[in-house]
């Protein structure tokens, strides 16, 4: 599987909210930075973190604008959506993923500006 | 020249703080949108965005963390220094680049953490 591959399917998970299979898709020294929040390391706490994201939202949705893609480095720019009832909450991010030699995601780091999201979480 | 390769041309202009050069290399329908700020368009308004931004500074620096490339698109993971007397302002961003058949950058959007730098700015 491609790198890009290893991408694309770790966010069909993530966004189908399988947990389980999203952290199998990861290594077990996987980096996982939410830049402004901070990092979080390995499947535990992939899991952690991601279920407090999917459990709050009723649908959660990435719209992949541009992938780009040398060698086991990914990168993406998206609009990650979230549904609470009616409301969507749409925040621009940026991307990073490397995959290693067994096709795991070894690292996802998503840049992104806080204020544009908790602006609509309160709004 | 490859996409790539104008890409790290046109960054080597903007941190030489060369206005001209840098505008020189960009498309007339340029759009340059530096998310949590908002959008320019064409070389005039980068020459006016970059102007305030490097002027207010005494270095400008752009550490290339990660590039990738597909087709005309080039990402790329930085930490941009803004140096200030003997005060650094790091500030983490992802950058999307698009360069079109001319060899022009038509786009160049970044991602970053508002707060980030205004925090620091403020420090």
């Amino acid at each position: 599987m491609s790198a890009e591959a290893a991408v694309n399917e770790f966010i069909r998970q993530v966004v189908a909210k399988d947990l389980e299979g999203a952290a199998a898709l990861v290594s077990d020294d996987l980096e996982y930075d939410n830049v402004p929040f901070g990092k979080n390391h390995g499947p535990e706490e992939l899991k952690t973190f991601l279920g407090q994201m999917v459990s709050g939202f009723d649908e959660v949705e990435f719209i992949i604008h541009r992938q780009t893609c040398t060698g086991n480095v990914v990168m993406n720019e998206r609009t990650d959506r979230f549904r609470s009832g009616e409301k969507w909450i749409d925040l621009p991010v940026a991307g990073v993923f490397e995959v290693d030699a067994d096709g795991k995601i070894s690292l996802w780091r998503d840049y992104f500006d806080m204020a544009t999201f908790t602006s609509q979480m309160s709004g």
